[in-house]
């Protein structure tokens, strides 16, 4: 199955915004054994995106995605577009038009008469509801061609395509053919030394390994396609294995782990509060923390001591311990987590501190360097991380790791 | 002037890296005023690529450039392309020859016979030098049209763009057409509702205005073109001028302005401190400012006091304010300012209070309700905000208008 992904938007022909969706796109398609031959960029003008559209269906793919011009402004046109390039005529469609009225009122609020546009969709069009915003996506047949049209915000984007536009694509997939695959999510570790640990395991489709790299954070994704789902799920179970033991130290998450998510619930569960003392990572993990609707039940509070004084005066860090060791150490990291536990009156103290850089490491304390401790009933565990990489791949490196570090404790995995 | 732009490599298509060249490339033009019509990736195949640029050479634009396959593998192939394409034949060009195998000399090495390729261009070629790599770029006139070919690597392609390209570029752009825009960047309005701000002035597309929504966060981009730089400086300033004052109040930044940025600068020039209470953003805003390398000289700490106890206990703020007015009050954040300035020890103190949601809210207290406050001297500041949408957009737009609250005071423009 061959395809072609048109994306649609003025701002990423300006550069306004990066193009991740090509990125992302690639990874997923390539996974589900669908190879993407042509990518085309195009901004919000009717006759640009229609000679697009024409060209896109003049070649020989059998599926095209576009993304983005779904909003409710008068630049959104992707529908429009697609309707007069088919000649199809644009029809109102009652379910859609309910919902976004309701996504509105839900949020107290009446639905602006802009909006009605998104629930116009060209004759025919299989719709895909979006359970996030107001702009649904579609999918479309016309002359043995898939056209998927979806939303451009990637918070939109994404949880559409894992949903209903991965189950539809599966079925056409090669007469019906198998694709499942497993997300590690790695730390504290370069994309070029987790390939090197990997060398002798790539090169093959199937089963295969793709990589993704982000700020503190690489997804190696494994992949097996097959004709037959239990032989398939064997594949990938096998191949999965082995490159887990290989990078087994490095993971912090699998799959679609939401790591603040995950801690959360066990936090819930098991009755448990948490409060959270931060250098480095400056407030991060708070706001991953209390990203989750509802955390005020087991999130108490957080401290960013950037200076010392606050470190001491806040934390009850002794300046005996920041005077002997630095305020980069085993022990400062140790003296604030039960120091936050306290001043939070949790049951858990998390803390960070580090040197995330570009300035202030030195031989004997690099930049990457981070110390995480959790104080837990009579107990204080500390662990020494490096982070490779920019400023922000440093904290948000440190970040994935002090999640998982709390969610290894509540799981009984590292006390 | 317009351009397009053809990024090769499979790779791309793939996902295995993130086009960034599409992002530097079109905020390069767009400040150069050329205008970007297309972008096209394609992969490393001789057939789609002859394709993708024969397609290129049959539209308008006066500039087309070409990324990637300059290397000396197999898979290599843009000048032979470009070549084959333009009808024109390969020349060894003996100074890049020489430069080549110097580049290797000057490493110890020898020169691989398969680098020779490099020193092949069309014939008539304007040869761009590479001092970072051993792939020369060029510059080719075709039929009225520009065509830059340049390596993929972005050490090598930057250098060369903003040495020899820029160069050559302005000499072009020069009684071409110039493009000007400007960006307002705003927060506690939905994007429907923007655009009912504008529906009068929006309709053309020159002036024109666009639109891109972020969580927290919606761009509207006015543009302007024309023939003549100051009369299209003019239109912009005239046009940009009546949509600021329609959006004036909901305005947090404007063009490339990085918040965290501007207000560290402001801070470090004044010589002031800051500390900040965060409640509903827990943590975001300390994460924000500390985000800037360096911003530990003005940033001494923060507090995400997500329960009474901590707003009462570290903050100071009195129980008999949080029991008459409620933890989502004036009041509260008034109290929370003055308490994390004394806690942190700084000489500002910012601080929220708010309802994030999606729970939380009542009829008098609605989600999306967010109190600023801002004790600075003997004077605290307070501001009332609604924020539609979603917790993440609650939560970012709270923490745009805080920063922004911060800016503005700092350059006396809200005491």
């Amino acid at each position: 199955m061959q395809a072609e992904l048109i994306f649609t938007g003025t701002e990423l022909l300006l550069g306004h915004i990066l193009n991740t969706h090509a990125q992302y796109l690639g990874v997923m398609l390539s996974i589900m054994g669908i190879e993407v031959g042509l990518n085309t960029t195009v901004g919000d003008s009717r006759e640009a995106m229609s000679r697009v559209l024409q060209q896109a269906l003049g070649r020989s793919s059998d599926l095209i995605i576009i993304t983005g011009g779904l909003g409710p402004t008068t630049d959104d046109i992707t529908f429009e577009v697609v309707a007069e390039v088919l000649g199809l005529p644009l029809i109102l469609d009652q379910e859609s038009l309910k919902k976004i009225k309701r996504f509105f009122l839900d949020r107290g609020a009446i639905m602006p008469e802009s909006n009605v546009k998104q629930a116009y969709f060209p004759r025919g069009a299989k719709i895909l509801p979006n359970n996030v915003g107001t702009a649904p996506g579609a999918v479309l047949g016309f002359n043995n061609k898939t056209l998927i049209i979806l939303p451009g915000p990637p918070n939109e984007l994404i949880p559409m395509f894992e949903g209903a536009v991965a189950t539809c694509l599966s079925k056409k997939v090669a007469g019906g053919e198998v694709i499942r695959y497993r997300i590690f999510k790695l730390t504290g570790i370069s994309e070029s030394a987790v390939q090197d640990l990997l060398k002798d395991m790539g090169g093959q489709d199937n089963p295969g390994i793709a990589y993704l790299a982000k700020p503190g954070e690489i997804q190696v994704r494994v992949s097996a396609r097959g004709a037959v789902s239990a032989q398939v799920e064997k594949l990938l179970e096998d191949f999965a294995g082995k490159v887990r033991i290989r990078l087994e130290k490095h993971i912090f998450a699998c799959d679609d782990d939401i790591l603040e998510d995950l801690v959360g619930k066990l936090l819930l569960a098991k009755g448990l509060t948490i409060g959270v003392a931060e250098s480095c990572t400056g407030g991060l993990i708070a706001a991953r923390l209390t990203d989750i609707p509802g955390s005020s039940a087991y999130f108490k509070g957080g401290i960013v001591s950037y200076s010392n004084e606050m470190k001491n005066r806040i934390l009850g860090v002794s300046m005996e311990i920041l005077n002997s060791y630095g305020a980069v150490s085993k022990e400062t990291a140790e003296a604030m987590a039960v120091g936050v536990r306290a001043a939070a009156g949790a049951d858990l103290g998390l803390a960070v501190t580090g040197i995330a850089g570009p300035a202030g490491g030195t031989a004997a304390k690099p930049r990457g360097l981070v110390y995480i401790a959790l104080a837990a009933g009579p107990i204080t565990i500390c662990r020494e991380h490096h982070f490779p990489g920019i400023r922000m791949a440093v904290r948000q490196g440190t970040v994935n790791a002090a999640l998982n570090m709390v969610r290894q404790y509540l799981l009984g995995k590292n006390s």
